[in-house]
Formats: structure tokens, sequence, C-alpha cells
């Protein structure tokens, strides 16, 4: 099977993007032309200043990824060593290793099941008088109940930080941008997300003191010529990567509107025919404007015939690279399971068993949805099954061995032409020598 | 003036490199098609199969950067905390900074006047019960005395870390490649880099034990589907940054030759007339077959008629962009000063305030080498009007036809090797795929 021509297969590898590929190759040459490669060249320092017109924030810093971008952020905010810091157990691992990597202690909150994020209700189980912060975090696209998180981060003296890697574009009820609340926020221009620069990432804050701390950490602890004031390590963004990340800035409206066309097409197809056992979280979003929708993700409940996980086998059978997401919590993953032992949080655990996450994107087709709406509402239909694959092991579907297979098709004849490469060398090399030699 | 039309402005932005440019716009095309724009894909794999392969060393990690690298492995060297490295203060604040970030604290000692490098006696002075490592640098593309320090961390029961962030390509006086020394070695890819990757760092390591913790580490803790055994963070090198170092790891041998060539060019110019109180360090280098020359630098001494920073000054004026370099020496930059107050360094603060660094590269020229030796002469003298009257043709001699002969050869084996790797993939891939397809 060529996967080259299947157009589902547009499906297996994430979240592509609307972009000027024409603009961008043109970005590259240019790149190359002037040879400024790094260090916060003409395209990062335009991206940053993009971003925050585009989300009306003081500043904003481009990274090299999220993950060194929340650390950078909790390091600014020099807390006490040993501090702890409240935090979703549903999310990504990098929020809770940012939180260790910086000597703190992660406190694991569970979450809201209605919206997934935390609220002042589960941040408040969790406070105690050695808390120094909370990092809460917005995600599919959504934004948490800021206000409410500020008011109870004022009253208690705490510094708030949102870990908003899933979010960029998104806004608060209020109607601003993520990107202004709380001490500052960090969002991921990974390779899966919306809006990305490959590997990439920002922090935007409205706080002098912060940013001040943020500029020289991002470079070494440089303040000026030969001068190092503080610590520092290399944290910048290469410009091929901001020229990516500008290329799409420039369609983010687009971009957007187009993962929520997607969630709203999902709905409407799941709609027309009742396909009980499946909670659709992005419907409950839909009428929200702030949200982008940025993923696409069901609850497949007890009453499904099929449990999640064979939901997502029998999808990836048919070449739809479905995921569950954060499974088993962060609570139950090292190196936090041991210092968690025993502790419960029981929507993280529903939905670390629930979750499906379905593809979307802007090469994600209309005809790419029906299909996988049909096969949920097939799979509806089927009668309840043994356990087929459960567990955690999903298993490999013939669509990875032909990717696979032709790769190394390639890569083997990318050596072949290598070696003619080599052969060439060898024949010019061997003409120079007795001539040298001769002399 | 319009620096973009004067031949001059190629020395002022440093180091490019020798490149197939049509080659890497078809790469980024391709990565842009297949969307595998990280997270190990092609590209970075086969960056790391071809530096194991190029340095003959068992594992490399392709990483988002060397300062991260050098923090990766103090980590995986799983050091008790506050264990005290020895490290040179003649040296990028970044390798210091990788010291404390692991908690570890650094001891900084001086260097030898002759190669600039740390050897068994500046070690030795500065060793104590507390002493758990070396971090050694490999500094201007020359190797350190690999065997003398080796033997010296085996008799004190220490580990040997080399940062060869400069060195890419360099030998060791056994001739062996840099990257299969101590227990394992950091390569800087940065744009600044004989051989870069836009930003990017490299890590090899021969022990087996090493290169496993590392693997985890690069990719936020994973150590299989859903599974996270133990802290890491976003460590990755993205495939288009792996795609440009691909492209420049093709014309490595001609790389370093080129650096090679405008060494002796520069030195055979200098040595053309008396230039009284200006030592050459790359001279002494010449005919050390291993040292790649990466950088051109030459010492200002008090009997040259202007200061070292007047000579810098003098060239910028001229549009060249000279530089010092480690300035004024780590011990003497925060956060270091405040621990080290009262330590001195004599041979560390001679380089740091005679050393100048040069432009050297694939895109400087004949010409660009001839101005820059002309004005440094015209400072040492009254200025005379001289032909240089230099042929353009850099004089290659036969031994260098022999080694790239040897080279390319050996180069080409490796890919016939690969070639029948990749087959035996094919071959296991082919079996199973009709075998699943099938059920």
């Amino acid at each position: 099977m060529n996967t080259k021509e299947n157009s589902t297969t547009r499906l297996v590898i994430g979240k592509p993007n609307i972009m000027d590929r024409e603009g961008f190759i043109r970005d590259v040459n240019e790149i190359l032309d002037t040879r400024i490669f790094t260090n916060l060249g003409p395209f990062a320092t335009k991206l940053e200043a993009m971003v925050c017109s585009y989300l009306n924030v003081k500043h904003a810093f481009a990274v090299s990824n999220a993950s060194v971008g929340l650390a950078m952020v909790l390091r600014a905010m020099e807390f006490r060593a040993g501090g702890e810091v409240i935090l979703p157990a549903y999310t990504f691992i990098a929020t809770a290793h940012a939180v260790i990597e910086c000597g703190l202690k992660p406190i694991f909150c569970d979450c809201d099941p209605h919206s997934h994020l935390i609220g002042v209700k589960e941040v408040s189980a969790c406070f105690s008088p050695n808390t120094v912060a909370i990092l809460a975090v917005n995600l599919w696209g959504l934004a948490c109940d800021v206000q409410g998180l500020q008011s109870f981060a004022d009253e208690k003296h705490i510094s708030l930080v949102y870990d908003s890697a899933h979010s960029f574009g998104a806004r608060a009820s209020c109607g601003r941008f993520l990107g202004n609340f709380g001490d500052a926020e960090v969002f991921s221009m990974h390779a899966t997300k919306l809006f990305n620069s490959f590997e990439g990432g920002l922090i935007t804050t409205n706080i002098d003191s912060i940013a001040k701390r943020l500029v020289p950490m991002r470079n070494f602890g440089i303040t000026g010529q030969d001068q190092v004031s503080c610590w520092g390590s290399n944290y910048k963004l290469s410009e091929v990567h901001a020229a990516f990340a500008l290329r799409q800035l420039c369609n983010i409206v687009k971009l957007v509107e187009c993962y929520r066309e997607n969630a709203k097409l999902y709905t409407r197809l799941l709609n027309e025919d009742s396909v009980p056992g499946i909670r659709n979280w992005n419907e409950h979003f839909l009428d929200r404007e702030g949200c982008t929708h940025s993923y696409f993700c069901l609850e497949v409940q007890p009453n499904f015939p099929l449990t999640r996980d064979e939901v997502i086998a029998r999808l990836r059978e048919n070449n739809i690279f479905a995921k569950r997401y954060f499974f088993p919590g962060l609570h139950k993953c090292q190196p936090y399971a041991r210092t968690h032992e025993g502790l419960t949080l029981p929507v993280t655990e529903k939905l670390c068993a629930e979750v499906v996450v379905l593809p979307t994107g802007s090469t994600v087709t209309q005809a790419d949805i029906e299909r996988v709406v049909n096969l949920l509402k097939e799979f509806s239909k089927s009668p309840r099954q043994q356990n087929m694959n459960t567990d955690s092991e999903i298993s490999i579907d013939s669509s990875h061995i032909s990717e696979k297979l032709r790769y190394m098709r390639d890569l083997k004849h990318r050596y072949e032409e290598l070696i003619k490469s080599c052969e060439q060398d060898i024949c010019f090399l061997q003409a120079r020598l007795p001539k040298i030699q001769g002399e």
C-alpha cells in the first residue's frame, strides 16, 4: 500500500498547519543568505513582537520548547527550595518535571469532570502553608477560571503560573487572550500543536520584574558585552524555527477557525445518531468563543460496547491515529508514584481510563471526520466484546509496517546515492594523487 | 556604506559552512511533505547513526544544544549533590553553568599557556577528596592530553567528561576522533561552530549505562508507550536542524580542511614578515594532524605597540569582526566571582587579556585573510604599501589527499554496511507485512 496515496494517512502523523510553503522556503533561503542562524535574530525578534501584539501582552520570549520555558518561569519566580506547587495530575508529564527540576515539590490535585481543568475547588483542597504557587494547565484549548484562581492566589499570597501548552490563541471568559494571566504563561510550539515552530515554546508575562530575570536566563546569564551576571543556559529559538512559527502566525485566525470547524463537524455528525456511551467534551464548549478546540476528545464511558483502548485499537486498524492522553495520570508515573503512593484522584483516573483524542487539524478533511464518526457509530452497534487488546498495550497495525518499510527502502536508496558520490570523490582524489606525488 | 555589498562583511557574522543548499531545501520540503517535524524522526536518527559511524563511537545523541547536553551528561553520572567538578576557568560560561545547574560545585583550574588546555598538572592542583569529576574542555579544535587525564581520573576513581563544543572532527594524539574519550563528550552544533545545525548539540559515549540513562532524559523520561520511568525534559533536535547538520556532515572532511588551510595561510602570511609581540597559537599545532583549527587565535603580547583591545577596535573599524574570548575568565563572572573571591589563575588571566580570535571559516577568502594580516602588520609597524602578490591556489600537500582518500573509502564502506543493515530490516518488515495484513 502506498500510504502517500491514501488520504487517511494524513491522520497518522499529527497536526500539520495551514501555511505558505513558498514563503517559508524564501525565509530559509534568506536565513542561509544572511547567515544569521540564531541568537535572537530578525525572525525570533519579529515573532516575539507579533506575539505581544496579537495577544496584547507586554513581554513574550521565544524559547527552545515549553518544558524549558516552564522551568525558566519557575526559576525566575525565585521560590524557596522545597516549596509546594499545586498542579493537576491530568496533564502532560513535562508540567511536573519542570517543578522538580527547579527543586520544588509537586502536589497533584484532581480536576473538574466537566471541563477537565483545575479550579479553586480542586486547588484549595491541596493548599497548605508550604504552598508557593499554583501551576494551572489550560488544557485542550480551553481557559481555566482565571479570575477565580487569581483571587485565590492573591488571597493566599502565592504565585500563579499557567501551562498553556495546548492553548495558543484561546481566550478566557472575559474575552482576553490567554498569555495575559497569572504571573506568567507558557505556550508550546511543538510540532503537535495548532501553532508550531517544529520545536519551540513561548513565555508571556505582563510583569516587568519576571521578564527582566528571563532575559539573561535564556542566554547564559549574559547581560552585556563580556558580562555574565547570573546563571543561565541556552534556551533560544533558532531563526528557522521562528520563521516557521511566523508564517503560521499570519494565518492564526484561519487556523483556529479550522480546528473549531472540525469540532463542530465531529459534533454534528455524532449527534445525527444516538451514540450512547460517548461523551463529547468539545460539544460543551462550542458556544464558548474563547476555546480553540485544538484537540478533539471524547470520553468512552462504561456503557459503550467497547472499552476506550478497544476503540483506539480498532481505529488504528483503520489507519486512524487515535490516542489516549496523560495515561495513567502523573501521580502514577515515576518518579512521582514513589512519593505519592496511595494518592487517589477519582476524576483524573476516570479521564485517564476514558478519554480518546481523535485527529483534527488543518489537513483533516470532512471525509476523514465522517469516516472516523462512522466507525464510532459502527462500534457502538457492535455486541459487547470480550477484552481483546485491553491494558496498556495498543497493537501496531500494518500501516506502521508499510510506513517503516517505505522509510527503510528510501534510506537504502539514499545510502546508494551517497556511495555514488563517494565513488566520484575517490576517482577525483585518485586522479590528483599521482600528479602531486610526481611533483 | 551598504555592508551587504561589501565582501568583507562575510567576516562579520561568524562561521558559515560549505553546504549543498539545494539539497537542504529538498530536505526541508521533504520534512514539510512527511510532516515529521521532530521527535527523533529520520533525519535526527540518520544524523546520530552517521556521527557514530564517522567518529567510530558507540552512542551519539542529537540534542537541542551543547549546554543542555552537558547538564544531561552530568545528571546521568548521578554524582552526589555538592560534589566538586574541576574545570578550566578559560572556557565559555556554559561549562560552569551546567555544573551548578546539576547541584555540583565548580572548582576552576588554570590552563597550560602553550596549548590553552587543562592537563594533569592543572587538575591535580585542584583535586580534593570531594572531587567527583573532571570536566575538561577541548578548546579551539585541539584535543587535551586524553591519556594523561584518563590515567589521573582512573587513579583517583573520579569521572572524566569532555566539553568538546569547539572540536567536532578533531582527533587525539593517538589518532582517534574526539567523542571516544572520558565517560562522555559533548559537542556543540551552534551556528558559530565549524559543523552546525543552527542550534544543536551532540553527546557521545562508549559507555552503555550512561547512554541508557540519556535516552529517556532527552524525552520526558518516557521509556515506553504511556510509560514514564524517571525525570526528563525536552532536549530533542528538530528534523530541520538535523537535516542541516547532515548536509554538512557529508562535507566534513572538506570543511575541516578549509579551516586548516585558513590557519596555514594566516601563519604563512604572518611569518613572511617579523611581527613582534604576536604569538600565533595555531602555528604550534599545524603539524598536529588532529587539530581542526576551528578557531584562529593570536596572543597580543605586551611588546606589541597596541593593546589587544585596541587591536580588536582597529580591526572592527575595518569591518573585521575580531573578538576576545572568555573574558574575564569564569572565576571573575557571576555567580562564580562571589564564591571564588581572591582566586588568581595567572595563565587564564593572561589569555583573557591577550587572546584575539580572528575570522575563519569556509567563506573567509584568501583576500580576507590577507587583509587581516596586512592590518596587523600595519599596526605593528608603520603602514607599508605592499603588494602581497600571493597566488590564489591554496596548496594542498599529497598527505592530505591520501588521508581524504582513506576517509572516502572508509565512508563508502560504512554506507555499504548501512545498506546491509537496511536490507535486513526490509526483509524482516516484509516478512511481517503479509502475515499481519492476512489476519
